[in-house]
Order: C-alpha cells, then structure tokens, then sequence
C-alpha cells in the first residue's frame, strides 16, 4: 500500500512539475504562434542543453549572435541610424554654409532624403562622418541619448525603442535564461547602439558589436578624453561580421539570427561550425503591421541568403505568420 | 527573561557570522601580506558594492581591466608572445631559406635573440607577422593550444601558464565575487591570449582584447574560413588601450590594473571617470622570487607611470613585500 501511495505521488509530482516545465517552455515564447519557427527554436534550447547528451554544449560556448535592424527593431522607411543622422545634419546646418551647395546635404536640407541617398553607401558615409565625428566620445553619447528619448518614427510617431519586435524581446529573454550569451552583431554604429541595448534589450554595451569610427586618445588641459575622428574604422556588415565575431567574441556562436543578405555570412560562419548550430532568417511580410520587402529592397534586401536559408534547411520566421504581434505596444 | 535569552542570541549570531563575514574578507585575498595595497583593495571593493551608499556601483558597471604581461603573468626575460614566435621562426625556418640573410631571422636562427630584437619594435612586429599570419585562426588555435601545453619558460623551465601570479589570480576571483566583471586588454595578440585565458584567469575570450592582426573571410570549397593576413589591424597598447575599451567594452572601467608606462593612458583614462575609481601598479621589485625592474626596463618600463602613480596615490604593489608568494607552486 505505501509503495502504491509512493507511486501515485511519484507520478503526481511528475505530472504536475513536468507540465508546469512545459507550460513554462511555453510560455517563454507567447508572442509566437506555434509552428515550425518556434519549434525549431526549442528544439535547438532542448539539444545544447540537455546534460549527458552528446549535443550538450557547455554555457560559456553558448554564444548567439543577432543583427539589429531589421531583426531586433524595424529599418523601414530606412535605417534608424541614417535618420538620426538626417536629424543631425538639420540641426548643425548653421554651423556649415557650405553644405547649401554640397550633395549630399544640399538634397538633404532641401527635405530630398531620397535624392540625398542617391549616392548610396558613400553618401551615407559622407553623412555619417559629418555628423558623427569632431566631439568626445562622452558629447556625442549625450547627443545620442537625447535623440533616442525624444525623436520618434516618421510613420508610426513612436519612439524608435518601442519599435522593437516583441517576439525578438522574448526570444533574447529565452536564450539568457537557458545560459545563451547574447550579442548583438550590427551593421549600424556601436555607439549609436550602446546607450538604449541594455535597456531595451538587456544586453549591455560590451556584447554590442558595430561598425564604428575612429578615436583618438588626447590629454584637454589634463584631462583625457576620446576624440571622434571622420574616418571609417570598421564596417560591421557581410565579410565583415565573422570578422568582427572572431576579433571581438573570439568564439564561433552556435546560433545566429538576421534578416538581410548582409547577415548571411554571419549565418554561414556560424553554422559551419561542428556540433548543433542553429541559424534563423526574419523574413518581413507584413504589410500591414510592418512592411513586406526582401529580394529588391534597397533597405534590408534578402535575396541570396533567402535562397540559402531555403537550400539548407534555416529556419525563417514568416512575420505575418509566426508573430502574434509584433511591437511590445501590441500586446493585450 | 525571554528578551535576555533572545538578545544573547541575537548578540551571538551578530559574532559569528560577523566574524565569518570579516574572515570570508580577509581569505578572498591570502596570498596578499597585509598593508596598503591590499587594504586599498578591499577598501575600494567595499566602497562600490555597498548599498546605499552614495558610492555604490551597479554590477553591470563594475568594470574591471588588467593588463596581462607583467601584470597577471611574467613578462621576462622577454614578453611570452615573442618566445611564443621565435619558437615558430625555428619551426618554419625549413621553409623560409631566404630567412638565412634577412634579419631579424637571420640572427635568431644563429641562436642570437638579442641582436634580432636590436630592431625593436620594427623586428618584432616582423617576426609577429611572419609567424602569426598566412594560415586560417583554427589552425592558429592549434598551433597556439599546442605550444601554451608544451612550451617551457627558459630559467623556470615550468609551463607559461604556470608562471602567472597567484596573488592577481586571487584577486581576480575576488572581484567577480563581488559582481565584477574582468577584461585583459594586453598588448600581446588577442589570439596567443584566448585559447587558455579561461581556463587559467576565469576570462572567457570574450572578454580578452589585445593586439590583432588583420583577418579576411573566405569560403574554401564551399566552406568559410578567416584567413590571417600579414598586417597589423590594431596595436593595444598606451593610447591604444583606452581605444580599445571605448570600442570594444563601450563602459570606462572602474578599476585598472598594469604594471608599465603601456598602461599609464588605461589607468588614467580609469581614473578621469566621475565616482569612485581604482588603480593599480605591479611594481616589480623582487629579483630573487622574480624579476627586479622598472625604469630602464626595455620590458614592460615602468617610469612615468611610476611618478604618476606617486603623485596621484595610486595604490603601487611592491611584489616584494605585498605578496607572500608569487606562483601558484609555491603555495603551500
């Protein structure tokens, strides 16, 4: 009798706490409506961290890798970083006459984005450097400051932070509770990132990495500070991002999320990797709670690594589809 | 009465577990003989983890950088990273004939280190360069994870591994207990570095920034590898260090530790932030139990940052007496 008692309790208790553990893996994800996105998502946490297994994979190895736009936040109608850019061009205009007859700043003033960005990467570059460089590094972090907790999106009138992807939020929560380290490997700048990442994504500025520009070290009356120069010194896009993996994380990552052909290397050198690796492509289709682009886009094109993704098997979250909402706002 | 009984008790836990509390303190660091420059330490650890306190740090800022050669481990006759790479040149010399007549090589294979280094800096980037690059970083790691097992130091005749600092390797752990988080920014290469840091400080290799050279992705038969590339990508060292934390750890640090003038600019970079701020010198003044030099030293001098340690009050290690053992073999 006991041991029949002993039993039912045995199982009581398995019944019980096994599905609060389920319920609980559940729950992790609630923005995710249940498919093949989501489920490879948890079998991938199940594999690498279940003990014994020989798929186990120790907590310091369990590196994740994401890109920021267009993967952790929006991009569209362009990147948020050449908006804030354009913001800043409008606000040091009096200090530069010259720029009244010099592209690309002449379209910009005139109110052409469009035609301002007609030049493309380089007259992205052009606007970067011009408004990025020739302050400390402590100056320009008060700028960005500002602009992150004030300016708001041209479409929706929100602030940029609260165009984050609810599901992205969850997932990053999901990760670090089953050990993963997250970092954020991003095309935009590393200090244009680093004042809200901790905030908004709990991921603290040394696990951002970015492209960046040039700082020198320079003594003010005894004082040091760190001097923005007007040159490049790290793109942190396509070749770029295994690059700025190996020289500033120093291990290969075991999953990587993105959403343009310029994360496809990313994916690649993590997936290359021996062991379980899992890779993950946001493809934007939804038009009416997002924006729908991919192979033509001038802003976050996913063209090859879409083919990719689809040949080898990656996973690639739908929007319309797997996302029951999208910004946090949304949520009931 | 009960109150009596309930006081005497509440008396006796206040006792033990105070005194548990204190000795807890005293043992974080054993390896360290009591005096300023551990007392500098515990005070300061005590300072920012107090909470309350309008001193008190968040964990998340609890930013703490050692420098690595001279500072965590040994650094002579020669910096390891130069032995690491004459080790290679006589390993690769069958395959360099032309090394006979070029120096530095041609001097070092003949066995005459110091006439190869008679070039300084110029040489030994030379040397770097030709042993570190050509071959992807897998097959670097290798080579690296090989030589750090096998290799002697030439008076010890121990491991390198084995001639780090007991005493840095307390407080190393000692700091973390108190939610520190640790960074090496060395002046020796990011890779010679991260294939034993982890295992020997605690410091998992992304947290490890050093100097780097350049490295170029590229897919060999439809797999991607990084190749290393003769050409230096960024020297860690003096200006360079506060470049490096700015880019790379995004946080000033709070605390600082070095033992050379290539460190003055992190400890000063350290200090200039606002709030409580720590730094430290590894003055190395024991000949017989390691290794007396400082101001003429062409390793790891220590001149200027010697008088701006005095005159600022930085707490300064006189290896001699502060530490009751160097190495970790010498425990008892």
């Amino acid at each position: 009798m006991k041991r029949i008692l002993l039993t039912i309790f045995t199982l009581g208790f398995v019944l019980v706490f096994g599905s609060l553990a389920a319920a609980q893996t559940v729950d992790s994800l609630p923005s995710w409506n249940d498919g093949k996105a989501k489920q490879s998502i948890i079998e991938f946490v199940a594999t690498v961290t279940e003990k014994g297994s020989p798929d186990f994979v120790p907590p310091a190895e369990r590196i994740a890798v994401f890109d920021n736009d267009g993967t952790l936040w929006a991009e569209q109608p362009m990147y948020f970083f050449v908006l804030f850019a354009i913001d800043r061009v409008k606000e040091l205009a009096p200090q530069h006459p010259e720029w009244k007859d010099k592209e690309p700043f002449a379209s910009l003033l005139k109110g052409d984005v469009k035609g301002a960005l007609a030049g493309g990467k380089h007259a992205i570059l052009e606007i970067v450097m011009a408004t990025h460089a020739g302050m400390t590094t402590e100056e320009f972090e008060k700028i960005m400051k500002d602009w992150i907790s004030t300016a708001k999106h041209p479409n929706s009138k929100r602030l940029y932070t609260e165009m984050v992807y609810q599901p992205m939020l969850e997932l990053l929560d999901y990760l670090r509770a089953n050990g993963f380290k997250t970092f954020i490997v991003s095309g935009g700048g590393i200090e244009f990132m680093r004042p809200w990442t901790e905030k908004v994504y709990g991921i603290p500025p040394e696990k951002v990495i970015g492209s960046s520009i040039k700082v020198r070290f320079e003594m003010h009356d005894g004082t040091p500070v760190l001097v923005r120069l007007p040159e490049l010194d790290f793109f942190d896009d396509k070749e770029g991002k295994p690059v700025a993996i190996h020289q500033q994380i120093g291990r290969r990552p075991i999953a990587a999320f993105g959403n343009s052909d310029g994360d496809l290397q990313m994916l690649q050198w993590t997936t290359a990797g021996q062991g379980p690796r899992f890779a993950l492509y946001v493809h934007h289709t939804d038009s009416e709670r997002e924006w729908a682009y991919d192979r033509k886009s001038s802003v976050g094109g996913l063209d090859k690594g879409l083919d990719e993704a689809q040949a080898k098997g990656w996973t690639i979250v739908d929007m319309k589809q797997d996302w029951k909402v999208i910004y946090p706002h949304e949520k009931k």
